[in-house]
């Protein structure tokens, strides 16, 4: 099967495990082994079938008449157990290397793990120089130390838990959303929208020798965007409930342990709304159901998270956070903040904007739960938030959703759906108002920190596969 | 509830249905009506219900005494029909604009529909001038024509099918490979590799008069990415099976109806494999478990496409599709184009790559079904594909999927793992072979070419919600 096999380590010894594994599984011998993933062989629903499972080394330990090795796959956080004969280890069996273990499923004598496979055959199929091999057995490095080698940091034991719950936490997403009648646009990476009229944006030009200056690619100056907002709106006037999850850019130059340059969004809009309390609602329910699922699906990882990486998060923490959230208004926030004995950085006035600062501190005073903030002053938001006339103030329709350890995580709006309040405010997007306009809102959630929310991870560089921020692109 | 409420069009008369309708219901109007999606609606699970409906007047019927309404949310592609007295009508209910209809779900006496809408309260939420609106009422706008207006487009029956079948396809996608135990990774679109070695890439810099020139914002020169495979590979050294799905980019300056300088592609790689048919086994059962999906899900969309938009198309012979895939060499392809009859633009000498031309003649020749094209020439192909040395052509373990009306829908190779072997080629790729290196492969899959294939859409920027191509970023 495997003709590029760097070594094939086969059983010729006697040792007492061999000579068992020969006897018992005589008869299998004569059909192909099963082939199965670490986290089928750890089910125990092959005992004592004759397998073949293939990963990479994560420990050797190497005992008088036996090795005993870990092989991990990807598949779990939890390697199999192999064990063998002495006489079937070899140089180039070592810590980071690629094998293909064949023999039987047994259960394990240990507690530790359900079942352990009896090796009678062993191929190392890529070999690992542990010299070179950044990562040392054994040893548990710091997520900085790991971010340094991006092309293997997935090796390691954090990283690949990471991988696994953000890939269970897209798909949780995904899942509510479906459940929820909404159907998902991919809304555009390049636009020659600025969303938000904020600044920092990317600007996309083909590169090359053939280019014609003065000329734009697309006729007009184009850029990546900043979120899938408008777009989404676009299609709300026909789908009353759509979102978009995808990777949106800013082009600020920080080295803060809060901005990435590509980031991923989830973005949703509802029409037919004029009440902040449906949005609140999704809001809460996505935060929930995610977490849940994230919790039914890859316990183990986040686990290891708050044990190893992110000391002081438990687990049942995070099952507090998805039972209580909080609402507040921006004008009890303020309230709190300036009752507070805590000395902030900036100021805390009525119409003054929410910082990072605040956002923690409403967030602990809130008795470390989630906390839905609504009701900001107009000015401080976007032009396209609805104004509700019915206050004394002018406080449009907006709610933030403040989680522990990051701050904002969600920020939603009503619309302002009717024309003439909105023509005096931008042009282009009128169009979208003057056929069958109806009242909508919607929200932002920035999947990073929603992945440092549930993790407890400090660095959103440590939340994502290939982190991209300014002086820094590696791969 | 709504303050917005341009138009209040209460039952006063006494026309037959209304009086019905008054009578029937007085037990209903003290509690708040259920509200409910159009597809809810049409399900028939609240007949005799006083239900609350919002969406859009797709047409409006005036007759003696009663007005039809058909009204759409985007839930599903048959709108729910609306019933209620003349007096109800107004001026601004007009084809386009956006509704809220109160009354009660009753059995429809006609086939077309299970259910209809008594109504006795309609309200105008956004008015809809007919004479500014670009469709118009019982008229089957052609593609071209809508395409000219990327924010309304998505009213049409057509693209709101569009839309449903690529949410739902994009759900299938996921699925399948969340059931065969794929990760899901976020691979970046910013990159400062090239994957391919193609020349036509996007460059990225910051755009704003803050700039310092001649210094990178990533100290490198950054592009938008043209394929995930790279990282994907990264990955798959800690995890044996992982996907992408997601955005790239080629800044071709192509208007045809085959290119977009955005497009969706889903890529995979599968570690510890050395065999071409693992591969060509994931792609046909992930063609064929999508297209199952998208028409268990939304059969009508298709036939929609099928019947109105791309006539000739049919169910059956989509279904003829998932049955029935073929497998030929390139070698045996190139036979066939040889010994045709067909005049081909490009040669079809051994060793010729295969154009669109020779790509849709073969699909045919095979009796117009997907068609596996596998063990190409090895210069043909890209310097990563795994040299077959058992073969005595230089062949390399490549193959290609053919789809009826596109020509090459996925395209996928064994990867080269052995260092020497690709040492000779580049020495960026080298570090990803040197740690516990394993036979794998992988493949991309252009998705808006799998919903041409499906729908049998001619025009590429018809499938996606906003297409970008050059000299056009609309929106």
């Amino acid at each position: 099967m495997f003709q590029a096999v760097t070594k094939t380590l086969s059983v010729t010894s006697t040792s007492p495990v061999c000579r068992g594994i020969l006897l018992g599984i005589r008869h299998y011998c004569k059909k192909t082994p099963t082939k199965l993933r670490v986290s089928e062989a750890l089910s125990g629903a092959d005992l004592g079938a004759n397998v073949k499972v293939q990963g990479w080394v994560r420990s050797v330990r190497p005992q008088k008449a036996n090795v005993f090795l870990h092989v991990n796959d990807g598949s779990s956080l939890q390697p199999l157990q192999v064990i063998t004969g002495a006489e079937l280890s070899d140089p180039s069996l070592t810590f980071g290397s690629a094998v293909e273990v064949t023999g039987i499923l047994k259960k394990s004598p240990h507690k530790k793990q359900p079942v352990e496979l009896e090796a009678d055959q062993i191929n190392v199929i890529g070999e690992c120089n542990p010299v070179d091999f950044p990562f040392k057995i054994k040893e548990r490095h710091g997520l900085e130390y790991i971010r340094q080698f991006p092309h293997l940091r997935c090796r390691t034991n954090a990283f690949s838990s990471l991988l696994r719950i953000r890939s269970e936490a897209t798909t949780a997403i995904h899942s509510y959303f479906k459940e929820n009648d909404f159907v998902q646009i991919h809304t555009p990476i390049i636009t020659s929208n600025d969303c938000e009229g904020a600044g920092e944006l990317f600007q996309v030009e083909p590169s090359g020798p053939d280019i014609v200056e003065d000329e734009y690619f697309f006729s007009v100056p184009t850029f990546l965007t900043v979120s899938g907002q408008l777009h989404l709106e676009v299609i709300s006037g026909a789908f009353s409930r759509v979102y978009t999850f995808g990777p949106t850019f800013r082009a600020e130059n920080s080295q803060s342990r809060r901005h990435l340059a590509e980031f991923y969004m989830v973005e949703a809009e509802i029409s037919f709304t004029q009440s902040i309390e449906d949005l609140t609602k999704v809001m809460e329910d996505m935060f929930k159901s995610a977490t849940e699922h994230v919790l039914a699906h890859c316990v183990e990882d986040v686990d290891l998270f708050h044990k190893h990486v992110t000391p002081g998060h438990r687990i049942e923490g995070l099952k507090f956070y998805i039972l209580s959230t909080l609402r507040i208004t921006y004008t009890e926030a303020v309230d709190i903040l300036n009752r507070s004995s805590e000395k902030f950085t900036f100021p805390t006035d009525w119409g003054c904007d929410l910082k990072t600062e605040h956002e923690k501190y409403l967030v602990k005073h809130c008795g470390n739960t989630p906390v839905f903030v609504t009701d900001y002053p107009y000015d401080l938001k976007p032009f396209y938030a609805r104004d509700n006339q019915d206050h004394p103030e002018p406080i449009a329709a907006i709610l933030d959703l403040l989680v522990p350890g990051v701050g904002e995580l969600c920020g939603g709006s009503l619309r302002e759906e009717r024309l003439d309040l909105l023509s005096a405010r931008l042009e282009e997007y009128l169009d979208l108002r003057r056929f069958g306009s109806v009242p909508h809102g919607g929200f932002g959630l920035g999947f990073e920190r929603y992945l440092q929310c549930i993790l407890g991870v400090d660095n959103i560089k440590d939340v994502i596969p290939f982190p991209r921020f300014s002086h820094s692109c590696l791969l």
